[in-house]
């Protein structure tokens, strides 16, 4: 079998020539489990620029990463850190991922210190990763289609969010990506409403954020229903948001400036005189983590690549009435954007 | 109804005042939901000395916060922690729990730092957060009995970890506590096992640690089970987990001290010849956290207080051929602890 993690390696080794650094220890979990595959509470690395790696981890974990991991040296350690650190030198630190105290402690307090270097590498995704992401979002997919035939007024919130967390399992997620969010009626104008137990009831929008975890990977999806029936008003809010995602998915190319497809989306929303309705980015990429690199917001410096999931998800919120948001995973490509998460965005009157 | 968040940072101020520290800067979400009940992830808060509070939280959030929270100025921010540090002038830092990067641009980077302040008052829970992991450890123990009733040779480990995970949300977990570990047959050997695809088979003892999250609380149990019928061996080692754990229990009172408890359980391991098989410490604090203060092993500090909930896990592990693990979650107490989960610790033999 092709050894995945290598390739990765020798691409953060790339950037380390370039930013002038030996050696970098690697302390952030999600980037120790990019590096090697090694989920472990309690594992770091040094990355070298010459390509080279040690990993250490403990007693929990240290059977798995002798017997999984090629091509790297391990060690067997309680504190991963100061193991590494002395092993290594002076190594740079991750210094979004490292705590003030723990620096401190470590080499000194005055090790030199890089900013998400292994996060830049993780951006632009490969064939196995997006391909964890496909199945993510096909399970998040079927999901929704299995469970949204079951919303009826009386249902609560709760009971919804739950439903659709079980089934994701059920079809073979490994879990909810993240907390689902089910927000019904007034609770619509809140965009991370925690479900409750206010019962759906007729005439209600129904938002729907929720996603499957698959192979450490991440989907992300939303919906909003309408129960019953749709006011014109209602009608109008979803017209007007579906056409804001459309053209947020459609500004999605390799070369695009983030802020640029941030506005894409937000013009449509703000022509309608709804500027202060939407409140939040326009989305963000997905992949290990539920919310990473690249983020769409007016804010955004920098361009999309290519190859690069991202979820586009605008939304308006009414307070007091409700809102609207719809949302899809997407993978950057050049000629157009391949879309992961495929549920109609026609409006469904349940 | 009673606001059990004030009670919560009067006994923060009261800590700050006995460390001289004016105000302090909260910003790890736990903390944050601790003091206020608002679970957000873009939160932070200043707690002074006099005991009053501010919370900055953005627009996602900020309904939720001026619904729920009482006592408490709020304000509405993007970057919450630097417009708190703006208000308060130098607030100190919880040094644990701040990046090195984050640090570096917040007020200078020379702001004081404190460590563990809010997790030392958290250690001692209060009536509301011991009935929630009262009610997570119930839920814990129905999964467990419903579902080890359907183990049978041919399962794999991951459909047995999703079916108790499945299940406990299905009796009312927000969701699993953890990544349940099911590790069968030699698998058993590794604490961390990730379930796989390998099928339970008759004559293997089966490990399953897992738990339910219930308003915000974790309960964490193990029990290993052996498939139709049980070697001599299996049985011995089984039977020298069963009075370790028992020890470790019998040891826990407010006052005594977490390497005297960890060395309880460890010495009946040691006597029997397995010192080397168990390399992990005995249990750990459970709460809105599922690792947290105070941590039970051979080099740990401190004593332990009344009313402390906690895990008591020994296993012995036998490189290739298997383990055992037995662990519950109790709450220390005056004349002895409270078992929180009640499922059998007989071997069961299914």
């Amino acid at each position: 079998m092709t050894d995945i993690y290598q390739p990765r390696r020798a691409r953060v080794a790339a950037l380390l020539g370039e930013e002038g650094v030996g050696e970098l220890l690697v302390t952030r979990g999600v980037n120790v489990r990019y590096l090697t595959g090694l989920a472990s509470s309690n594992a770091a690395m040094l990355v070298r620029v010459d390509g080279s790696a040690v990993l250490a981890t403990d007693s929990r974990y240290i059977e798995t990463a002798r017997r999984d991991i090629g091509g790297v040296e391990i060690v067997e350690a309680r504190d991963v850190e100061a193991t590494l650190v002395e092993l290594a030198g002076r190594p740079a630190v991750e210094a979004r991922d490292m705590s003030v105290a723990r620096y401190r402690r470590l080499g000194g307090g005055d090790l030199p210190v890089t900013e998400g270097l292994v996060e830049r590498v993780r951006v632009v995704k490969d064939d196995t990763e997006i391909e964890a992401l496909r199945t993510a979002c096909a399970l998040t997919d079927q999901a929704f289609a299995d469970v949204v035939a079951t919303v009826a007024p009386g249902m609560t919130e709760r009971r919804l969010a739950r439903a659709l967390e079980a089934r994701m399992v059920e079809l073979g997620a490994d879990r909810p990506a993240f907390e689902t969010i089910v927000a019904s009626g007034p609770n619509g104008a809140v965009p991370h409403h925690v479900p409750g137990e206010r019962p759906i009831e007729r005439g209600d929008l129904v938002t729907m954020d929720f996603g499957a975890l698959y192979g450490g990977y991440h989907a992300d999806m939303t919906r909003t229903v309408a129960v019953g029936t749709a006011a014109g008003w209602q009608r109008e809010l979803y017209d007007l948001v579906r056409a804001a995602q459309r053209a947020g998915r459609h500004a999605l190319a390799p070369g695009a400036g983030l802020a640029e497809v941030d506005a894409a989306a937000r013009e449509v929303i703000a022509a309608a005189g709804h500027a202060e309705h939407f409140g939040h980015g326009l989305g963000h990429g997905v992949g290990l983590e539920i919310h990473e690199d690249p983020f769409l917001r007016a804010a955004g410096t920098g361009r999309l690549d290519d190859r690069v999931p991202i979820t586009v998800e605008p939304g308006v919120y009414l307070p007091g009435r409700g809102g609207v948001r719809i949302e899809d995973t997407l993978v950057t490509r050049v000629g157009g954007p391949e879309l992961l998460t495929r549920t109609t965005k026609e409006l469904l009157v349940l």
